[in-house]
């Protein structure tokens, strides 16, 4: 088991039990996406694959913003790479390298809860889409704002529909349209709206609360069911899930939890 | 045409012209699924799928409660077994039966309505799930509550996903949220929400008599076409639906329809 | 680049700039879809399949109707031609053009407004449902009627399942539901809701202004890589996606659309 750098240089991560708080920190430029964060976010998650004692990540932005998308400095400065004949454009490769950390940040064992307030445009919307809970404050401005600048949603478009379906993404990514919390809520992007960032710290605790009360094993494999609907045919899901409840029910988790149901007593997992 | 038997141990079965109205009969443990009850419903909707003469199922429980999940006293007995060398695990196998129930119940021909109040969790949460419309009360507590004990919502999960999607699945499962009626209707689990047992009973004669006015078999041949988005290809599901139209359209249902809509009356199969 | 006929029999074109208004033009049976109208609209959507000088395409009906579905007294007529030995069922083969053409409409590289009012029914339905945006009035009626009739939705249920999901289209067609604008927007038919022809106007107007933002050949490649989402497997997506975004960015729009970005200035597409 690897254990995290005890500094990062775009990042701010607090250990708090079995969670782990993760900041996105350059709020001079509403934690932008360059290079370095984005470095530095892939360790973290290569980690977290590993780490069984952390069951929920809490992912936020410094400066109370989330994350305003990629830093378009470092766009400009990609362009200069010329693609050489028979290669791959390097612009394509680099572009796709933004949709495999999106599935690698999806598909963490653990909970992630995206605490979403300020801004979230085009790749910082992404990451709120690849959550599995996101609370948003109703003044909160989201974005596809990638067309208005004669550029694609590329790695960020097929998260987000498989956010919020494809017709709501065609909506959102033809038109560059902003929105707030609301909307946000109203259309699947966040599951709960709060008032203010003192009203996101509340809730936040509360979320992390449910997720306590969640025996964590079990919680990892559900999570890998659900994330294969859609992607396989359902009766090959459905024994792929039988497997899962046999080793959870099996375990040492489903003895506690019945045990603890029984007694009307909560878990052990949950006063941890 | 096998008929129904005269008593049902865990259920009531009532027919009422060309609806079958089942009700599950354990209100002492709010209606929790033993074999007995899995049993038969299980021999229940093997008959259904002959019954050309019933267009409307209803689905409810008894007590004011619809389905509490699977009875956990069962479940602690079948943990008795040990697995076989070489063989299926038969936690694994035992549990997988319940997603080809809810296969099965999910596609019957009828138009399965199911009537909700008290409580829907786990394993009932599931059953509404699968539904084609579900009414439900305001006061109506849902629940994926699996991981709380420990074990895995293997076999609703899917089901869930399918109705509301995976992302609204994964917050739902990774929480074991409790939620309500409004909550169910505002993502889609339920269509209609109503405020008590009495708005429930009236609500669900409403939606019977929409149900009268489409023809039967049209309404099996729509289900069918339905019910093959995202499992087939897109071109594959309109070549098998133009299939099902000529059928309707040749058959005595479209005859009858179209006479009555140039005559200005309801046709035959909405008053019989 | 071949031009659109200088008149239609039963659709009115109007060129604005880079829109094209197309009016479904037979008001007295509220715009149902007879072969001529249909011939006429898959003769513009040909056409516009070629007009990159064209980034929006509004779709609305005359006489204060969108449209009511399949000419019914076409449907009769061509009942009487009978199945051949060995061949296709006609009947079948004809209801499959309206499939083709959905799908043809719905992958139009522009971006297609559907202005909703008065009644959107059956096939009516299904066009709205293949729109990027749709704006719809409160009183607007919706519904799949087919059923009712005792004919199949056939090639209009895959359409609306892929706009609002298999769950909610199993409970409109199986029911026949007649519903209003506030219903189609909340389970995702349409994307705005509007109080009268006055306020739809208005709306119309905004969101042209918005596509009017975004960069035509941008929105085309977002077009095409979110239509991929749900036929192919993700990685494949992403990876088209990767390509379309090497395009665009190395592309004259990115270029503009960067500059005028930092120069704090709109690009040139969006005030041409």
């Amino acid at each position: 088991m690897t254990d995290f750098r005890p500094a990062y240089e775009t990042l701010i991560l607090r250990r708090e039990r079995a969670r782990l708080h993760v900041t996105l920190n350059r709020p001079e430029v509403k934690n932008a996406l360059n290079p370095t964060l984005l470095g530095e976010l892939r360790e973290v998650i290569g980690l977290l694959r590993e780490r069984s004692d952390i069951k929920a990540v809490v992912l936020r932005g410094a400066g109370g913003t989330f994350c305003a998308g990629a830093d378009l400095r470092n766009m400009e400065k990609s362009f200069n790479d010329p693609p050489k004949p028979g290669e791959k454009d390097p612009i394509a490769a680099s572009n796709r390298e933004y949709g495999t950390f999106l599935e690698a940040l999806g598909s963490l064992p653990q909970v992630v809860v995206a605490a979403v307030e300020g801004y979230a445009i085009a790749g910082g919307f992404g990451l709120v889409c690849v959550s599995d809970i996101a609370i948003v404050t109703e003044d909160c401005g989201f974005a596809m704002s990638e067309t208005a600048i004669g550029i694609v949603p590329a790695q960020i478009a097929p998260f987000v529909a498989a956010r919020i379906g494809v017709p709501q993404t065609r909506h959102l990514a033809l038109t560059a349209a902003r929105f707030k919390g609301a909307e946000a809520v109203r259309i699947g992007i966040g599951h709960h709206l709060v008032k203010d960032t003192a009203a996101l710290d509340a809730k936040l605790e509360e979320v992390l609360k449910q997720i306590d009360r969640c025996a964590p094993l079990a919680n990892a494999l559900t999570k890998q069911v659900i994330m294969r609907v859609g992607t396989q045919p359902l009766p090959q899901v459905l024994d792929f899930a039988a497997d899962c409840f046999a080793q959870a029910r099996r375990g040492p988790e489903a003895a506690e939890g019945l045990r603890a149901f029984a007694e009307k007593r909560p878990p052990r997992w949950a006063t941890e």
